[in-house]
């Protein structure tokens, strides 16, 4: 049993009481949350959104270069102005190097990936800065309320770097 | 008052009866799901994951090339062998084309993103098939299932595309 089937299970319970059909596509609360895509947080739980609220990017790491793309389509069509970042505690990304990462793709597929930048990082407070500094500089981003916090997987609470 | 300071409100609510601080870093359920960051859905909610359950990976689309990097972590690190991917009616990416929003930014910052693909597309059927294939192809990534649906944010349902 595949874990798609699993799903399809679970979608019909939710589908059969589904009552948010008339939502509308722009977010009611004109944010944009960047968050890393690790299985351990539920971002809408633990930040209080309701669906239709935000707009939610994950990727890993929770990174800001590679959220740019949809991070300009929300801003220029869809109204957003804020922009959260979000990384956490015991994070995969400060357990590799890009070095570490290339070798093991080379070694098993036999494909360089030399040229991809993975994104890992070895300090969690100083990744959230750069992520927050990142939007902040970009002349491709506006110039809008941008924050970052880190998420405690032990606590579930989020703390602000800034 | 921005977003950010409601999350905090939100997330202290949240944090308090926190229960969920023994969770493992790999995914309980081997499987990352690949869905459009669109507000109006909850991947947790909609398919049934708890926290722990799955990485979830989300753009603008849901499109697969870029979930390329978050991909290849997860699989040769953490041992995710599933992937499912989620595009939804009403989707943001249906309205414009590359030339349009390339118009707007240079427009409005005086800055050329000629060189970005931002990724839209025509035919929503189609972008799942072509994201579904994108990860059957790539050299880069494991051959394992791949299922494909459609959310209709109307009803919360998913249908299975391939």
């Amino acid at each position: 049993m595949t874990a798609a089937t699993e799903f399809e299970t679970a979608n019909s319970t939710y589908s059969s009481t589904f009552s948010k059909g008339d939502l509308a596509l722009p977010p009611a609360r004109k944010v944009a949350v960047v968050v890393c895509m690790d299985a351990r947080i539920d971002p809408a739980a633990a930040l209080g959104l309701s669906e239709g609220d935000a707009h939610v990017i994950r990727n890993a790491g929770g990174r800001s270069s590679d959220a740019l793309r949809s991070v300009i389509i929300l801003q220029r069509l869809l109204g957003t102005k804020e922009i959260v970042v979000v990384h956490h505690t015991d994070c995969g990304m400060l357990t590799f190097s890009d070095t570490d990462l290339r070798g093991i793709v080379k070694e098993q597929t036999g494909h360089s990936v030399d040229h991809v930048a993975f994104l890992p990082f070895k300090d969690l407070e100083e990744s959230v800065r750069e992520d927050v500094e990142f939007f902040r500089k970009s002349p491709l981003v506006l110039d809008v309320p941008v924050t970052g916090y880190i998420y405690d997987v032990k606590t579930g609470r989020i703390d602000k770097v800034e």
